[in-house]
């Protein structure tokens, strides 16, 4: 009986970890699905459809980087929140301000795919990298906070000097950096700052550590 | 194995109530995202595209306040939830009517980016005011109904007396209230009326009672 | 340990008919929060724009029937699942079809919003009867496949004679006829057509038998 | 108590695999649900609207098509799953190039419902088809790697020579060639490519052996 009850009360705790989990999940999966709704069919183009699909490489590179962004983005949060046994009202918000630039990221990717490769088009990286560093500044807010030594109750599962605790605190403190690259690369020359944005993803992917 | 009878029957009612709960976090996750939708990307900006996106500041200011607003929201439904045990058709219905109207914030939060800074600014934050105040009322008589001392079987896990209760029960009282104000603001100065709602959305991330 | 095994066997197959379940909850999710991108900004309305947000009633009107209409559906979609002990392809085929009919019903929302108050009204409102009466059709076809008697294994938790099943069998059968019903108004009245299909969703908001 | 450990630890990986899903889950709901969007409602049409809403055939047809082939791979990925233990980075990433080409589907589905019927019909077509070929691809890359002999530790429940996992690879072997017809198609008729699309969703919706 007694350990039904301490079973009944980690499951509560993990209840209340997993539905901030499962809103956060659900809207990295709806911004993530919500990118292609800014790619517009060609208007008119008749015996010329295909040419102007093809001419529309812009607006798929712009797609594709995002998707992949967010794609790591997510598989990073999903990280943290594996090591999260608790959630507090600040931890709350911190994520909040997370999502609020995750949710934010369709409308840059629609700016680059519209402006890439014609006038405008360095604005429009440039507008994309200031997004992406953003919430790179977010999730080391997130992450300084939920692995804080001075936070009682402990937040995480494991003790702040774990390995894996630092590892992504060591690898999150780069972020912002490498965006702010990006973001150079954007004054001079707009299409390969958006590929680093991409290539920047792939290298995100790449867990921290090897986990088990 | 009377033991584990008693948890399939807690089991199944508390499927039942988190399958309302998952539907609700749903349509918040879903309306939150929707918002970045109603900002439009500038045409035939060409150099002039970083003035253009600068220029857009009432669409940010709206998407924010907006965001805020719907986070905040879900806070504190799942407050509410997390009192609940047990689900009824009343309590569905009166979800369903708060949920109508988070579905809906989207569309005055695009009226407002449109209008704001312009002719039509004023009835543009009135009308996102007179949004949060339906919805306000609509926690009121949703948390009326569910915390009322004359509901048998009882809905919540906590007598009605419980003090968490009272609190949120407080709090809630004066939402509708808070709204007015900004409704009122909105006759006066519209950027003010939508920075207030702003204000009240942080406002309302503190819990109404320290939760343990 | 054996009945410990049984209970994972039992998880095994409550996950399947939870996974579906959890698939249809968030299309009916999208769908009922998709509705309100229907409604557009008015443009260049300036000191106009009170006016004119009053005048886009048809647009509320068409919102909140439809949000009423799949809100509904979701109630009955989730009594019925509740009854449910485990899927075949067969049941999947004939809800993917529910889904289908569900996803649709932004589209003629957007038309009747469109149309209402005006020429055109009226093949609007038929074209919406006529989306609900297929609806309508969908939730018969998958009802009576789920509580056949003939099916081997049964899908269902209680036998096919149970009162809650023979219940929801007699209140689906006359859906098709109301919708239709709501059809024939749309050849006399539009607004009474959309207004009828608000009253059935107050009405099917009731369930069929008092549920404990 | 071991074998409560067990459990637990047994339900960690589970609940990994599970959010993997989930998120997988979401963003096939999401990306069936926003197919409609691309439907557009005709302006002005008066008293011609419902002449004018038949006339839109090819999007209902297109509508159609991605709903049943999105719905499909759902079913398909729900398949793969129900036999993966454990996830581990690269399954993540193949999942990922997946869920890319689900989500771009409604783009090529709007392309097909605005020139079907007319000029540049064969060029949306075989956009159409090209999409489905690369997302063929993906679900054997996917697969291919998850059931892989050398993979250690296992990310199947079962061992590889398994006949479901056998009947899973020999099917989706096929995909890429049957897509590949309907590109070819394509070439010659526009409505007969993408009718083919639709009756290989009905095809695929048998499972590749009778499941338990």
């Amino acid at each position: 009986m007694s350990e039904y009850a301490t079973e009944r009360a980690t499951e509560r705790v993990e209840k209340e970890t997993a539905r901030v989990e499962a809103f956060s999940d659900g809207v990295f999966a709806i911004a993530i699905t919500l990118l292609i709704l800014e790619i517009k069919v060609p208007h008119e183009a008749g015996h010329d459809l295909w040419r102007r699909l093809l001419g529309q490489w812009p607006s798929y590179f712009a797609f594709v980087t995002s998707f992949a962004t967010i794609g790591i983005m997510w598989m990073n949060h999903h990280r943290m929140f594996n090591l999260v046994a608790r959630i507090d009202p600040m931890l709350m918000i911190l994520n909040g301000c997370l999502l609020l630039g995750v949710t934010f990221v369709p409308y840059p990717t629609a700016v680059v795919a519209d402006y890439l490769g014609r006038d405008g088009a360095k604005a429009a990286a440039a507008f994309m990298a200031i997004t992406y560093i953003l919430i790179a500044i977010a999730f080391n807010l997130l992450w300084r906070y939920v692995s804080s030594p001075q936070r009682k109750p402990r937040l995480l599962r494991v003790p702040p000097e774990d390995a894996q605790v630092q590892a992504i605190r060591a690898a999150y403190r780069l972020g912002p950096l490498y965006y702010a690259v990006t973001l150079l690369a954007a004054l001079w020359d707009a299409q390969m700052s958006v590929g680093l944005n991409l290539a920047l993803a792939v290298y995100w992917a790449k867990p921290p550590r090897e986990e088990k």
